[in-house]
């Protein structure tokens, strides 16, 4: 490879020095048919459920919902993007699935810092997923930050 | 809505008097730069961490990953398709990043009944990404799955 002549610092997001217990961030996505049928297509995640409109409207959900793991990928959008952004290293996350989110539903993904452990340069998130203010879906996550240089 | 005639039941999957321990299915994919792609339009995240070969090049993994979410988004597909199937409600996930999956890596994803909880129609399955026979993701789901009707 030719040799890369950038800066590359002025990309990262929060060094762990910087976070602040209740620091918090948000992302929101309206998510349409077209965010579906690519979640399917990359997953491979075809459950009718999903893609078969009379299918899921005969089952309790009464239409298409969108796959739970949709939801979870905003949040780690929010870790990777803006908070703590490029440079963390994702080590672990929880989900509850609590309700389901349907074509047309907004949905805001939001993480808070909940913990931070310093001698490991880590730190707990609360994360959550909500559409309207109702919880979609909710967890925990660990984050490993990089220090300042 | 026109009225729909169809028999929908062949669709379903597993129902949950047919679940037994140990059951496994496994669903296995390559990871294109292509579904890097997907992955960051569909979530948002463009962490160049994903996206920009000379920055993650830089950092500790060497060159790009693939979102850590698309692992987790092949269990999910491997409950919505093969086991339990289409019918099945997705509670819980927990999820232990352990390695990170690069352009090219073959993913295998399993997920293994390891609890069944008669009274509520729910299973506790175990759930593993593997690229090599090493395990890049593990965690824990809880599933509901319909009974026979």
């Amino acid at each position: 490879m030719t040799e890369v002549n950038r800066d590359f610092s002025e990309l990262y997001g929060y060094r762990f020095e910087d976070l602040k217990p209740e620091m918090s961030a948000a992302l929101s996505k309206t998510v349409s048919e077209a965010d579906i049928l690519m979640f399917a297509g990359v997953s491979g995640d075809t459950n009718p459920v999903h893609l078969d409109a009379e299918f899921a409207a005969s089952t309790m959900f009464g239409g298409r919902i969108a796959h739970g793991m949709l939801s979870a990928a905003l949040i780690s959008a929010v870790f990777g993007t803006r908070l703590p952004g490029p440079g963390c290293i994702y080590l672990s996350q929880t989900l509850k699935f609590k309700a389901p989110v349907k074509i047309g539903d907004t949905v805001v993904a939001r993480v808070t810092v909940k913990e931070l452990k310093t001698e490991k340069r880590r730190a707990v998130f609360s994360t959550v997923c909500t559409v309207r203010g109702n919880v979609v879906l909710d967890g925990e996550a660990e984050i490993m930050i990089p220090a300042r240089a």
